[in-house]
């Protein structure tokens, strides 16, 4: 009997395999430095370019004549190696493979830490780094230890106030920063069953911050009809009675929104007990919770009132942007006064836009709050949307209604 | 018999004069400037906040951690100088200033050299350096040689492709880059009452292209009208039989799409020639073209088809998204694949988004092309937008329809 890992990579924990990956993606950061190994390493031609794909996401557009220079070569190598881009404005590399690319059972490398992210299908998804991603892309495979595997049991249903971003730091919160490392977390039970496949993408998105390898939904009726909306069959996956290395529980009904403190993603309290902390900043996007129903659920709490801080809102994807532009959230998010930026990393990495200066504080949906991650002398808090958009509309810290 | 110019100033043209300014403001970039020197003047007061204005736009939001701590301290000087903040999201000054703040008659100093815009009210609107921005705001006054007055005479009617920005083009192209240095521009004729606030604008906004101090439109029922809108009353303006020192005459029905060609903005050539050059970025926005008119015919072009090439939308100002966000047209814009930044300058000035790579193709809607501009190697062509929507929807530069 196995656990989700075993079953994908077919060995048990803790044994080494090689593997053939079903897709390597890398983004404009990371995939200059593939492309830049692939070259020392002689490689001309990619043997399965239908399984790699670009993504820019990190700085777009452009922000300098130094990283056009570097997007310009990378565009003309994809698509000379006829690899799929997508180019500026696409979105972020996990959420645009979230939308009917990765299926059930794949293993999907990206050159990104928050690979994790895909696991929500039921695939072995994790990040590599780049000199290991131009390995992949130049032989279709690579090798893995089997990680051993944390089950985190949810129990009850969300409700009230808390979302599955307050889930994801509840879990951080417990495992600490290095509390799973290069262990695998499979979210089973069934509390599982409700949460979303946004809420999953999200649950999932934070397992790096455990130091897990990744984090694992089995595919149930949930992944199916969300991968049906892209006409993409699959078919559900039964976890089995195995040795877990560890387990965690949580109980759905007792979260309460919660926010990382600076500097470290495990300093988790709860948002009552920071509320009133004034804000000089609200971000809400990224990988973590850039999604349409984050945005949604972001428009109808700040819907006919004004921000009271400069508040950034970034689309994960294209196809996010699209649906709120569609379905008037947008529409909403702009006419409470927040700025709207193309679709992609936005601030999370504090590489091109929407830095603090020395001492601002800023409140983001985000995964990380690394010290100085935003801008030198930036203090980050993490939360969810429903708290990031309670705490734009006063401008401090503020719990979100129904708590 | 006196010019608009010499009307508002109070004497002939050719006189030194010292005048109250009615308002005065500075952008993030230069207001840093202005702010250092009121400091090493030992100015602590400003006199007349009230006249004052700071409105961020050149890098929003912030792009570094130096940018961040500029913006952060210009923030609080604002606060404890009384000075209204245009903050990060809220508009390109030119623009913010343009709905209902600058009124016909009035003086009106910009730290930016496109402040000619606002000479579309019938005020006399020109750039200032940042240092003497500062003795401007210490002093509520300064000096001006009355500028001698082009008399730009417009006949018919724009109908067909061309736009005011074709129109701007011709009469840059006309005069040449130097061919107006330290006059006013004014435009009138029967042609001036069938022209749009927002297409006033656009032909003012580029009269410094020419060396001009300033354009200017004498107030109608088309300037009264828009001003009523934000519920300013004003008075009109008459033209005054008058020695010009020079004149220009544009048949407006003759005006065909144009293109300003690398690197100079009085290169002007018709569409028609440069068709099928391969562009690698399309650019709509700016003071010049960023108006909810430009994103109103931008949309209407690009509606139900897909852009070939990474486009990138800005509108000029947070009351220019929401109306395009209330009225379905930014959600064209966003379903024909395009990508919108916050309010703000953007890619025009090449600081710090959508920068082009060495050898890449930009056309854009803005005011200028000089060389590595918009990044080092890059070429940028200028046009309206419609010019903009058909060559984004090819990817090539192409006439609009109806030309």
């Amino acid at each position: 009997m196995s656990t989700l890992c075993e079953q994908i990579l077919g060995a048990p924990a803790g044994e080494y395999v090689d593997r053939p990956v079903d897709l390597a993606f890398a983004h404009d950061g990371t995939g200059v430095l593939t492309r830049e190994t692939l070259r020392e390493m002689g490689v001309d031609t990619i043997p399965h370019p239908e399984r790699v794909r670009l993504i820019f996401d990190h700085i777009v557009p452009a922000n300098t004549s130094i990283t056009a220079d570097l997007q310009k070569e990378l565009r003309e190598y994809a698509c000379s190696s006829g690899i799929a881009l997508s180019d500026v404005g696409g979105g972020i590399c996990h959420q645009v493979m979230s939308e009917g690319v990765v299926r059930p059972g794949q293993i999907v490398v990206g050159a990104d830490s928050h690979t994790c992210t895909l696991g929500a299908f039921g695939a072995f998804a994790t990040g590599v780094g780049a000199t290991d991603m131009a390995a992949i892309w130049a032989s279709g495979s690579t090798w893995f230890r089997v990680p051993e595997t944390v089950r985190v049991t949810l129990a009850g249903r969300l409700d009230g106030a808390a979302e599955p971003k307050d889930v994801a730091l509840a879990y951080v919160g417990k495992l600490g920063m290095d509390g799973a490392s290069y262990r695998a977390l499979e979210f089973l039970g069934d509390g599982a069953a409700g949460i979303s496949m946004a809420g999953r993408l999200t649950l999932c998105n934070m397992a790096v911050e455990t130091g897990a390898k990744t984090g694992m939904f089995y595919a149930d009726d949930v992944t199916l009809q969300y991968l049906a909306g892209y006409g993409v069959a699959a078919e559900r996956q039964e976890p089995e009675e195995c040795c877990a290395a560890a387990s965690v529980a949580i109980d759905l009904d007792a979260v309460a929104p919660l926010v990382a403190v600076p500097h470290r993603v495990d300093t988790v309290r709860p948002v009552a007990e920071v509320a009133g902390t004034p804000l000089d900043q609200v971000f809400v996007g990224t990988c973590t919770n850039g999604r349409f129903e984050d945005l949604q659920r972001f428009a109808r709490i700040v819907r006919g009132r004004q921000v009271a801080v400069r508040t950034i809102v970034v689309p994960a994807s294209r196809s996010v942007l699209r649906q709120a532009a569609a379905t008037g959230v947008l529409a909403d998010i702009v006419e409470a006064g927040c700025m709207i930026a193309a679709p992609g990393c936005g601030p999370c990495l504090g590489a091109h836009s929407g830095v603090l200066g020395e001492g601002e504080v800023c409140l983001s949906t985000a995964n990380r709050n690394f010290k100085n991650r935003m801008g030198v002398g930036g203090e980050i808090y993490l939360s969810s949307v429903a708290t990031a958009a309670a705490s734009a509309l006063t401008g401090t810290i503020t719990e979100p209604e129904g708590a």
